[in-house]
């Protein structure tokens, strides 16, 4: 199976994911700040994913706090929660996590620091295996959705490695794929950081899932032409009213599978949804790097001098989502998770 | 002025646009098959300068014919438009522009061999000096479309660098900015070929005209915003109902326009006007190589056993198209190019 995010010993190893499809590399950290970096910096990404090495970060720091009072380790643990939280601004599940995390701290303050220290790391471990059980059972409810001989499109990665494992709507995918029912996955590329291109189209080589690749812009003719019988996809932040943040240029998939009659479903697990936020529209979206658009492995795509707008998400109105798949089961509009 | 093809002395001199935006370097030709590899590897590129380079390539064609006779100079002019027209087979313009040739060559087929090599060389000049004069009648008309202070959407290069000079969509952005009336152009970055990222974006840092680039699947999120006002795009041929092959891509942004209440125009001369095909699902569709996907600049960006699908261009319906903008005015639905 493939595992992004693992706890080996007294560290927690990532799988880089800068390096793939390229190169298979695993990075070993010790201390918080360093997973922080990683978050900041893409080694980890995908929302789920991201929640679970925000929690082990947690379990690092402290694992790292020489503190001998719980009040001591606390003021140590806010610390690396105010470091981890301030990596990435969409996607709801490290803000989930770390809540969680600090939850737990409180919830055992009577232990001995030592014993919290180790029931910290167990939290951590319980939201992987939770993450990797949710995606299990999304992908059950969600194969319910996809017809026999499905072509599926799908944009940027929620797969196994956008979580703990399995993925989200990668998870669909897969549990469709087990039950013998895709025909093919249309990969988009998804530009600026093409995690179609390096991350889906490289679990579906390792897990024989026929798929093919395009670039983003080849969807819409692929949808004319009748070869998409739904798309499904992440998301980074639902909120109460289904409307759904996701990768740049899903909102424009879910307008475009509309307009051609084509199901959009979005596969997430209950940590993605935000039931304090009313509607999408107030959903933080992260800007990010103008080189990531004007370069592509150091090599220049652009003038270097050329102004750059790189929106790392968009928002799809829960109008144009048919279903939203969790682990609790499938919701169908209007959709309300405001509680 | 940006002159990506031009006659000097003997030799057709090319901008080599797969260089740009990184280094201009020009490239000098004096056989016909090297100008056919200069359209066929994107040397040249863009459906108006394609047609110019290959008006060219017959005129270089006859001046390497050793003929002494004028039905041998058209046999070889025969071979050579041939090997021409092989190259690339969706843009219009290529075989409008060889059938222009090969008709001033019968026309003309009393002179002496050696005044009408020459005066095929007059022609191929006249088939650019009419592509610059129709680009600005273009851009005068179009630039009437265009609203003060306009955030005008535009996709892939057809610019000055895609034809002999001014340009068609790029023709009416530069008109319109000539004007005064352009506050920002978005320029989608055109996966795979990067045409957008590469050539518009290069061609707005030379002209000063105001710009930010995106990610192809940020479009539909900046229409969301409300801060695209109008989008217009090239074409390579359109079909005598008004529909439009155009770089792919374009059709899902005329989808989108449409899905927000944003005009969407297509500039183009008359030379892309398919007048004999009916409607646009006769336009052959050019499948282009599987790397312009997994592979960016000799890095590779997603499994090299990927399968792709890279068509390289998609047709839009015309009655996503509130306008077609040609040298002879502007065109509105319903659309009868047939005669």
């Amino acid at each position: 199976m493939i595992a992004p995010v693992r706890w080996e010993g007294d560290r927690l190893v990532l799988l880089d994911q800068t390096r793939l499809p390229a190169e298979e590399v695993e990075r070993q950290y010790a201390a918080w700040s360093e997973v922080a970096e990683a978050i900041r910096s893409l080694v980890v990404r995908g929302a789920p994913a991201i929640g679970v090495a925000a929690a082990f970060g947690v379990a690092l720091a402290a694992r790292q706090s020489r503190a001998t009072t719980f009040d001591g380790l606390l003021a140590d643990l806010e610390i690396a929660m105010k470091g981890l939280a301030a990596t990435r601004p969409t996607a709801v599940n490290l803000f989930w996590a770390l809540e969680r995390m600090r939850r737990s701290c409180l919830a055992h303050r009577t232990l001995p620091v030592d014993a919290l220290k180790g029931r910290l790391l167990e939290e951590a471990q319980a939201v992987l295996e939770e993450d990797v059980a949710a995606n299990r059972a999304m992908g059950a409810h969600g194969a319910t959705l996809v017809p026999d001989r499905a072509r599926i499109l799908t944009h940027c990665n929620a797969g196994a490695l956008a979580t703990a494992g399995y993925g989200t709507a990668g998870g669909v995918i897969r549990a469709a794929h087990e039950q013998g029912k895709v025909a093919l996955v249309w990969v988009d590329e998804t530009r600026p950081v093409l995690q179609g291109a390096r991350l889906t189209a490289w679990e579906c080589m390792k897990e024989g899932i026929p798929h093919r690749l395009i670039a983003d812009g080849a969807a819409a003719s692929v949808m004319a032409r009748g070869e998409v019988d739904l798309v499904v996809t992440g998301a980074d932040r639902i909120a109460a009213n289904g409307d759904t943040a996701n990768k740049i240029g899903t909102y424009g998939l879910a307008v475009l599978a509309r307009h051609h009659g084509i199901p959009f479903y979005v596969a997430a697990p209950c940590s993605t949804i935000d039931p304090a936020l009313p509607s999408g529209d107030l959903i933080p979206i992260e800007e990010r790097g103008a080189d990531e658009v004007r370069s592509f492995a150091g090599h220049q795509t652009a003038p270097a001098a050329s102004p750059v707008f790189n929106p790392a998400f968009d928002v799809t109105p829960a109008a144009f989502i048919n279903a939203i798949v969790t682990e609790r089961g499938i919701f169908r509009p209007p959709y309300d998770f405001s509680r």
